[in-house]
């Protein structure tokens, strides 16, 4: 994906939530959406039809840590009514994928062309919305400190299964300083709906992580002397163990293009 | 109701969780589970046909103050395997309620003569799990000093609906010392699960609550000099939705016979 015919990354800080949206909508950007609209809550995008709809839910219900849902929207409906009242999910977004039977089909721009009347859009909490606040708490990142996508791991970690939908966790990594260790899980344990406290501390080789180098997704990154690594419960477990559930049809985010909420998300720092 | 023929109140202190369910499954006791296995966790039941369980999981979801969900067993499953494994929640509670049409028909001792196997059982959170935490953090509970059963009453607070479930939020007023309100709102905001903080202090007025002195539910209490009106969510609630909605089967707790869980409930106090 390139920015070049777009926007510049620049040119779009500052931009308030629903004015990103509408430029996403027509079409001025289809990058990602890390670093927009700071302090904002931003949101994964599952949608399933209403016959998976039930065991959807209940899987995240039942798997709160990786699946915090911030909204599901009515049957057959593509319009927010919570999170960010009016914004219709169909064009709301940078960047889409399809998926057909779980084969990725298309990663188009826009996905009103593909609605139907029986799906049902789950919109589920991003760590993007805690980092700001480890980052207001005096917490570094180092992934942001070295421009790299934050690493993330499938772990073996098994999540309760609902119905057709069952699979392992995937974990991001932060790598802490460890006299903040303890700050990082106080302030993220306040943000339930952006997957919470960490899931584990250390010890990596005790959810089947054999090498932190070689993470499933995102990046690698460098760990400084007295680095801890924290790992959190990711957004990318719905949309895997959706996609894995084969459904007859599936529309999410593409990667790292996320919904950006009106919420805001600056409580919690401390 | 009465105790006379089956146990005394007195002869149940001390029984573990899974000894009353046992009791309670032998029709040992048909009374109330106050007080009962204190500091573990009770829950409402609502059990519903797999045709109504998305939307009233989604009204759940939705509304998690009022129905905070502790479990949902799969479809036509009766055995919990989360918040008391093993337990068979056709006759784990002392006394139940059938609905038939949203039309009060029965009020057996057990219900596994009225399973069926689209059958989906919601274990809800239960404002006792809380009260504990209360006692114990030195706030008086004015019902339990006077010996009656906590008020409740009807607001004009709309729940948000999903699908055909819909309606009003049921409080619970407890009178709590003004200095001690800050307590009491610490406190419970950590049982999430069990209702959390209140949803207002004081002004029931406000809630559409004329005369605090004629609940809708419960029984009235007297308020001590200096007591404060604190309202939480109630699980009654849900319970009134669900018949609201006239659905063609359900099944419920009868009022005050609670699931016992084998959670103990005794972080939190403060």
């Amino acid at each position: 994906m390139t920015d070049t015919e777009t926007a510049s990354r620049a040119s779009l800080a500052g931009l308030t939530p629903g004015q990103l949206r509408s430029m996403f909508a027509n079409d001025g950007w289809d990058g990602d959406t890390c670093g927009l609209a700071l302090g904002y809550e931003q949101a994964n995008l599952v949608v399933l039809p209403k016959n998976d709809a039930y065991d959807f839910l209940l899987f995240c219900m039942r798997n709160p840590k990786p699946c915090p849902i911030l909204e599901v929207l009515d049957v057959g409906d593509s319009v927010s009514k919570r999170i960010a009242p009016g914004a219709d999910i169909r064009f709301a977004l940078p960047r889409y994928r399809v998926f057909e039977d779980g084969r990725l089909v298309s990663t188009p721009a826009r996905v009103d062309d593909r609605w139907r009347d029986d799906l049902v859009a789950f919109l589920i909490g991003c760590s993007l919305t805690f980092e700001s606040a480890l980052l207001a708490s005096g917490v570094p990142l180092r992934h942001l400190e070295q421009d790299r996508i934050c690493p993330m791991y499938e772990t073996t970690m098994e999540c309760e299964p609902a119905g057709r939908f069952a699979g392992r966790t995937v974990v991001s990594m932060r790598a802490i300083p460890a006299p903040l260790v303890p700050t990082a899980i106080e302030v993220t344990a306040r943000y339930r709906h952006a997957h919470g406290a960490p899931v584990h501390v250390g010890a990596a080789e005790q959810m089947g992580i054999s090498k932190l180098e070689e993470p499933d997704f995102g990046e690698s990154i460098s760990m400084e002397p007295g680095d801890v690594p924290v790992f959190w419960a990711c957004g990318v477990t719905p949309q895997i163990v959706a996609q894995q559930a084969r459904p007859q049809f599936m529309i999410s985010h593409f990667p790292a293009c996320m919904f950006i909420s009106d919420r805001e998300a600056h409580v919690g720092a401390i």
